[in-house]
């Protein structure tokens, strides 16, 4: 496998992308962004679990239903979500317009908006949005599209694979967009990735969700999502393999290819986190279940107090115990081992002979993991997070 | 009934209370407290539901087995948690020695801690401490008592009431601290009632869990609670009143006497929390039950974004609905109706004509209040809570 890191995107073969500025956004930027694949790719995709679901995520989930795809429309700037029958219509109507302009069915396009909750689409601007969109495809317009998609971002976050299935070159593109990380379940997340190989739909489908459930998931609270957060994956096959599902030689190259992918995307948010200013992953093990293991490091993720003495670059593993102990896992406070990467700080549940100015080092870097041992059974899990400045609230006020 | 407000405490009847620096906080300040009953009191209480406690929880827990009390001595600056024996040794050794002063059992003597945790007493300064605190008791002490157990509180957390028990005057005494309300799970909430009232011991046991669950609890996140939180009520029944209890015919005024001194303590918290400038109060109905209204209540409560936006002087409504489709209540998206004081912000789902500067006008208040109606069955419930500044960041970095 080869991976590249530039500023720059290769779309895999017969997609293309464009990013325009169409007006929606209140600041001027790009706002709109269109990914077509030229044949039609095979299509699956996960939606938020929020009760209160956007307009384009029902347009969305319902199109998804025929499992094959050939655009991704998409708008910044205004979610399109608490907009009842007039927001289903617009969302609708977005599919249309593409749909008509690259002429497919339009239950082979996809709506994503993101922004704020209640207003309504400019329609004449998101439609004048469109025409520039087909206007403007192109090989090259990946990174057009991953800015024009950006809210809070302060990065564009993209990444993109290569590997050899059947002895053929096959890509993996990923673009995505989310920031709002201390409380990811209400900043909209959105991950498209694109690939030329030939895959199962159902093998293509069980895979993004492992994928999901192993990266965004891993940065989420509760596993709660925003009214919009949308991952959609198109395969339109153009690499020539044989069919990729498990049993195929390279599968589990396949597979890696796709967990790396949207591991790379979720850590992109979590850096770019609103206000923040480092990652940190919060390692759990010797829990009662692995998903005991999983509740104990997003109440320690998720902690206000943890987060904010991070962002001090002090090490209060008091706060961390405390978020245990309050949390609905299984602990035992005399059982309790706490590591700071590699530093010793809490042993059965009292401070060790590490210092605080010790562990000070290790908090004031830009990367750093926090090892908690339960020791009550084999449960384990991984939480990757990031602190909270006051940055953050200045972004949200 | 008549209520005082002023920056005075008038004890009740046979009870006495001081507070000295001890030199156990960093800066300087008074940092230990006691308060005394002059004869034996019924003693009441209710501690954290967190799974890790502080030793003085655990010491204070054991000694209110006897439903007997005379004293309750508290320090500032060090909780005493994750301490293991030392720690209870170190607590234990607190109440013995306050025993020994004003000559009483050493179960009759509650302990209580707030700081931070890991850390050891420094019992040489505590033990000088208790000393100067029995040398100071005082009826007037009670404001040097509220003063010393203060840690982030900016302001001295007291109220008092007195009202006429079998034509006898009772009165009761309430002084707490805490004010991280923004996780208060995490920021030790302390609160002491302290009545001259004849009251039978399980009535009063009673009464104190329903007055806290409609106080303490309505302004905590998920019932969780800090390793030290504590609430100790001690009645000495000096008033010389028949025993209350339920079918006394004075039962319902000193029930709601009781309910009004930890109500106002609640509040007085909400409005002192760390860095916060209004208190908000989020009200709903029409939940599928009265546990559903208290869960999405605080999924509003103690969103981040919602807090945020408040802060901003915004009235984000969209962050509000999002607040609760992503909670564990049900709810269906094209029922909620939204208001914020007397103005509609939401109507089935969607934006009234209410504008946003008109919202804004009730979210720059200092106090208000966001209902929220479901329309899905009968479930109410009402939680206090603040907004969320830089400033709170400042404080717990």
């Amino acid at each position: 496998m080869t991976t590249t890191f530039e500023n720059s995107i290769t779309l895999p073969k017969g997609f293309r992308a464009a990013g325009v500025s169409a007006g929606i956004k209140k600041v001027t930027g790009k706002d709109m962004a269109l990914f077509v694949s030229d044949t039609e790719a095979v299509a699956v995709g996960t939606f938020t679990t929020n009760q209160v679901k956007a307009a384009p995520v029902k347009v969305s989930q319902k199109h998804m239903a025929g499992k094959k795809g050939r655009a991704i429309v998409v708008n910044s700037g205004i979610a399109n979500a608490c907009t009842g029958e007039q927001g289903l219509s617009d969302a609708e109507r977005m599919a249309a317009l593409v749909a008509n302009l690259i002429k497919c069915p339009r239950e082979q396009v996809f709506v994503c908006s993101t922004g704020n909750i209640g207003s309504f689409l400019p329609m004449p601007a998101v439609e004048n949005g469109i025409q520039a969109l087909a206007a403007k495809l192109s090989v090259d317009g990946g990174v057009d599209a991953a800015e024009a998609i950006m809210t809070t971002d302060t990065t564009m976050k993209h990444c993109q694979i290569e590997l050899a299935v059947d002895g053929k070159p096959v890509r993996l593109v990923g673009i995505a967009k989310g920031s709002g990380m201390i409380e990811p379940n209400m900043a909209t997340m959105l991950a498209f990735v694109m690939t030329d190989a030939v895959a199962d739909v159902d093998a293509l489908q069980n895979c993004l969700r492992e994928a999901v459930s192993n990266s965004f998931n891993r940065i989420t609270v509760d596993g709660d999502m925003s009214t919009n957060d949308t991952v959609i994956c198109l395969a339109n096959g153009l690499a020539g393999n044989m069919p990729l599902k498990p049993g195929h030689k390279d599968w589990t190259k396949f597979h890696d290819a796709l967990m790396w992918v949207t591991h790379e995307l979720a850590l992109k948010m979590v850096v770019d986190g609103e206000g923040a200013t480092k990652q940190v992953t919060v390692h759990v093990q010797g829990a009662a279940s692995a998903e005991e293991a999983d509740i104990a490091a997003r109440a320690v993720a998720n902690s206000l107090l943890v987060k904010t003495s991070w962002a001090g670059q002090t090490a209060k593993w008091g706060r961390v115990i405390d978020a245990l102990g309050y949390s609905k896992a299984k602990v035992i406070e005399d059982k309790i081992d706490i590591d700071y990467d590699e530093l010793p700080a809490v042993r059965a549940g009292k401070a060790t002979v590490t210092t605080q100015q010790e562990l000070q080092w290790v908090v004031a870097k830009d990367k750093f993991t926090i090892h908690i041992n339960l020791h009550i059974a084999n449960g384990e899990a991984v939480v990757y997070t990031c602190n909270c400045t006051e940055e953050y609230v200045r972004i949200n006020v």
